[in-house]
């Protein structure tokens, strides 16, 4: 089965639109996919480029992520809080939730606990969510701030770097990336060899 | 007859995506375009966002745009020199012509010359670029070099700091912005108020 690879970040606006998209898409197509959180933060910092400085863009990017919302018919109600997860704590906890066997639905919740106005990352927050996944929130908590978790995040996003990764979310099929959203229809005609960059 | 604004920057990888679909989207869409040169350059200068320093970025919107020109049927040999045209010379002849009437074939020639390997806004690519479209090269350079000309071009550029563009190719609808090639077919739906979000 065509498979890939699906980075991305708690705190990522765009990723939003592609946590609510993605399952139904690939299922259409065939197409198995690795949900794999990384931290773009890292990432930019490291490159020298932060969004926080650029509130217009910031702007924009609230004002499009709403439009594709409204175009794909996923809820919005309001730009979530930006930034978010200042530990990357969140992220962690994906980490530990997808080697436990329940990382997608605690992504897709905590995404949209986010756009329904709860910060990332923050106790209460994490209280609610893994309480309402039937997790223990401490021990998850505990868990995501394990050295063994820890690295295994950094690994993720050493991953990303070597593969040229710089935004969220980015697919990858193979060494082949595909940045944002809006390329999610592309990267799965890629793994089933159907892009038209594959045909010529 | 509906509107949108065509923000571009000669130099601006995507925006060749956009110059060679534009005229037949927006005929079919019954949308009527303001071609309007502007400096990205200069905008993206004075929020400190330079690309130049992001060559993993680089390689991946050259790889993009190539993958998207396949995607569109557009003709894509290899990467085009970048960056081009440093002194913008390129893009102020593109103000002149747009005064005198023939700015749309001006800057088609000139991306497909661009993508075809030869550098923006150097005295050998105008040269050819100017003579083939039948105009004296000199005379549209001391034109494009003219203090009215500049002026024109800052303003047009100030035009898009007003609405907030920071990026090339932008689109607006009024106040309404999209940015980037792959949001022009939202743009014009926004044009025919067709766009999802304003169905709502």
């Amino acid at each position: 089965m065509p498979q890939i690879d699906f980075f991305y970040f708690f705190g990522s606006c765009y990723a939003y639109l592609s946590v609510m998209r993605i399952e139904k898409l690939a299922e259409e197509a065939g197409v198995e996919v690795r949900w794999r959180p990384f931290s773009v933060r890292d990432l930019m910092t490291e490159k020298g480029y932060f969004l926080r400085t650029q509130p217009t863009k910031m702007d924009y990017i609230f004002r499009d992520v709403e439009r594709r919302a409204r175009l794909h018919g996923i809820p919005f109600e309001k730009p979530p809080i930006w930034p978010t997860d200042p530990d990357q704590l969140a992220n962690r906890a994906g980490i530990a939730a997808f080697i436990q066997g329940w990382g997608r639905e605690y992504t897709k919740t905590s995404f949209r606990a986010w756009f329904d106005g709860m910060p990332l990352g923050a106790e209460e927050s994490l209280n609610e969510i893994l309480t309402s996944l039937g997790k223990e929130p401490q021990s998850i908590i505990d868990l995501a701030n394990s050295p063994e978790i820890r690295e295994r995040y950094n690994q993720e996003t050493d991953a990303a770097r070597q593969l040229g990764i710089f935004g969220s979310p980015t697919f990858a099929v193979g060494q082949e990336i595909f940045w944002g959203d809006d390329r999610l229809e592309e990267a799965l005609a890629w793994a089933k060899g159907q892009h038209p960059a594959l045909l010529r």
